[in-house]
C-alpha cells in the first residue's frame, strides 16, 4: 500500500531547488522502493507562494526550479504573491513542512517561527536550517512531543553524511568526545594554504570563485557554522552546550607563516571542532595535528568526525555540504516520517 | 514515565555475558537517560535455563556471569536443567528475546528456530547471530511485519560500529557499492604479516594466543564471516545476494612472498569485502591496494567500510568485533525497541 504525503517547502534557494528536483526525478523510484509518494503541494519564498492541492507534477516542479530567486509566486495559475505561511495553511494542511531557509543565529528567524507554526498545527517537520535547533532545541523537541509529531534535522550536520543517525545508534555507549572537521569551506581554504601555499585571502578568493565560500564568509571563517553544528550534536547526545559557550578561533587571522612552520614540523593545521562531554566544553580551534592523524588527510570540502566512547572509537568521513547532498538527507528524513504517519 | 521491559537472553557465551554485565552496571543510567528499565527475566544456554519473573537483580546477573559455560541452570533456586525455549515461554512471555547463540551457516540453527518461535509468539527480537539473517532474511522480516513486532540486528555487522544505522540513513540515495574490511581476525593476521613479516601460520598462532582467532579459524580465514556480513548488508539496502554467490578467497593460502612483493610496490594486501550493487556481485578477495588508500591504514582488528552513492562517498571506521562492543550494539537495539513498545 503506497502512503501518500503532502509536503510544503519553505525556502526556495539552492537546497529547496535541489530537493524539488530530487523529488521530481525520484518520486517513482521512491514509490517502488519505500511505498511512499511525496506530493509537493506548496512552495514558499520570501515574496510569496505557489500552491496546488494534490501536488505539482514533476514537470511543474522542474519549471518552478527555473524561476529566478524569490519569484515562485509569479508561476501561473498557482502563484500567490505576498502569501505567507498562514495563507498556505488556510488552504492546505500538509503532512510535513520542510524548512530550508538560511540559518540566522541572531534570533533563528524566519525558520524558528515557521517551525513553531507547523508544530502548533500538528504538522511534522524536516529541516536543514540549523539556527532554530541551535537556539531552541529543547523547546522544539518538547513541542513536537506534546503535539505527537516528528521533527527531523539530519541535514543540519554534515549534510548528506548521516552523523545524526550514527549518534542515535550509540545509545548503548557513553560518548566521551566528538571531534573533527565540520566545515567544508574552511577546510578547503586550509587545504589550499597547505598544498598551494596560498595566503588566507588568496585561498578565500579561490573558494568564492568556485562557489564554495559566500561573499560574506564570516559564518564559516569565524567558526559560527561548525560551532552551531557542535551545539546540535551536543543536544542530540543529551549534553547540551550553548552557542555562546563555544570557544572559536578566527581563520582569517591565520598567517601563511604558521602553515610554513607546520609543514616543516611534518604537521597540518586544521580547523578542529571539538566537544568534550565530561568537561562540558566545546571549541572550534586552529589546531596543529600530526600528518598520521586521519583528520590530516581529510582535505578540500570533505568533513570527518571522530567519536570516542567508553569502548570504541568511530570515525565517519564524507561530504559535509552541498545542495544535492543536503537534499538527499532531507529526502531520507521525509521517507522516515512518511513511513510511520 | 519509565517503560519497563522484560527480556530473555538466548545463548550465554561471551556476548551474552557481556550483555548481562552491561545491563547490570548500566541499568540505572539507562533508566535516567532513556526512561527505560530492562529486566532480564530468563537466560538460556545449551543445557537449560534460569528464570525469575520480575527480573534478576544486578547482583544476581553478575553471579550468573561467573558460572562456567552451559551451566546457568545450576543457579539455585532459579535454575531449570534441560529447560528449552518453550518451557521458558510457558512461564514468561518476554517483551524482547535476545538471540546471541553462535552463527551456523549450515542451517542457521539453533538461532533460526529460536527467532521464529519468538516471532510466532509476537515477541520482538534483537540478535547478534548472523546466520538466521543470512539464510532467511526476507522470511524473518515478513513474519515480524505480519506479527507487528520489531526485529533488530545491528550487532551482526561491525559489532559496536553502527553501519546498519548508517545504511538506514541513506534512503534518499542510490547506493552503488559498499566495500571494506569487515573481519577483524583476518585484518589482524594480515597486519602481522606486513608489519612483522610473519608467515600466515605464525600470524594465525599469534591471533589465537591473543584470543582474536578461534581454534578453528575457517569462518574467518576462508571469508565466510565477511561474506555473511555482505549478505546482510545487501538485504538491508534492498538488493539481496545469496551467500553461495559471494566469491571468496582463502587467506590461509597467502604466501608471505606476496606480502614482500606488495611492500616493494608500496602497496598493502587487504582482505576486501565488496558489494557491487549494479552488477549484483559480491566478493571477499585478497586485494593489493595503494598505501594512500584509507583502507591501507586500517590495521589490527579495526574494520572500515566505504559506501559509494550517486552523490557522496562515505567512510566509516571502527571496531568490528568484541564481546563488549557487540553487547553495546545489542543494548542500543533494546533501547530503540523498548522506547516504542
Amino acid at each position: 500500500m503506497v502512503k501518500k504525503a503532502s509536503i510544503i517547502i519553505v525556502g526556495f534557494g539552492s537546497v529547496g531547488r535541489n530537493l524539488a528536483k530530487l523529488i521530481a526525478f525520484r518520486n517513482k523510484i521512491i514509490e517502488d522502493k519505500y511505498d511512499t509518494r511525496i506530493n509537493v503541494s506548496a512552495i514558499l519564498d520570501s515574496r510569496g507562494a505557489v500552491m496546488k492541492e494534490g501536488g505539482f507534477t514533476p514537470y511543474e516542479l522542474l519549471k518552478l526550479c527555473e524561476l529566478p530567486r524569490s519569484s515562485v509566486s509569479s508561476y501561473k495559475p498557482y502563484g500567490f504573491p505576498s502569501a505567507k505561511l498562514k495563507d498556505v495553511y488556510s488552504k492546505i494542511i500538509p503532512d510535513v513542512q520542510v524548512e530550508v531557509t538560511p540559518s540566522n543565529y541572531e534570533n533563528g528567524e524566519p525558520g524558528l517561527s515557521d517551525i513553531l507554526y507547523a508544530l502548533k498545527n500538528k504538522v511534522n517537520i524536516v529541516s536543514s536550517n540549523k539556527a532554530p535547533f541551535v537556539l531552541a532545541y529543547k523547546r522544539l523537541m518538547d513541542m513536537a512531543s506534546k503535539n505527537n509529531v516528528q521533527i527531523r534535522f539530519k541535514a543540519t550536520v554534515m549534510a548528506g553524511t548521516p552523523l545524526i543517525d550514527l549518534l542515535n545508534g550509540l545509545k548503548g555507549y557513553d560518548i566521551e568526545s566528538v571531534e573533527g572537521i565540520l566545515n567544508g569551506t574552511t577546510n578547503f581554504i586550509l587545504t589550499e594554504m597547505h598544498e598551494n601555499l596560498l595566503s588566507y585571502s588568496e585561498a578565500l578568493k579561490k573558494a568564492q570563485a568556485l562557489g564554495i565560500a559566500e561573499a560574506n564568509p564570516d559564518l564559516d571563517v569565524k567558526g559560527w557554522d561548525p560551532a552551531a553544528k557542535l551545539v546540535i550534536i551536543s543536544n542530540v547526545i543529551g549534553q547540551p552546550i550553548e552557542l555562546s559557550r563555544v570557544d572559536r578561533d578566527d581563520l582569517s587571522r591565520l598567517d601563511i607563516k604558521e602553515i610554513y612552520k607546520a609543514i616543516k614540523e611534518n604537521k597540518v593545521i586544521k580547523f578542529i571542532a571539538g566537544l568534550n562531554i565530561k568537561e562540558k566544553k566545546a571549541s572550534v580551534k586552529l589546531t596543529k595535528i600530526p600528518r598520521e592523524d586521519i583528520l590530516a588527510s581529510v582535505n578540500g570540502t570533505l568533513n570527518a568526525v571522530k567519536i570516542r566512547t567508553d569502548v570504541n572509537n568511530i570515525t565517519l568521513i564524507g561530504k559535509g555540504a552541498g545542495g544535492a547532498e543536503t537534499a538527499h538527507a532531507i529526502l531520507d528524513d521525509l521517507i522516515s516520517i512518511i513511513k510511520v504517519i
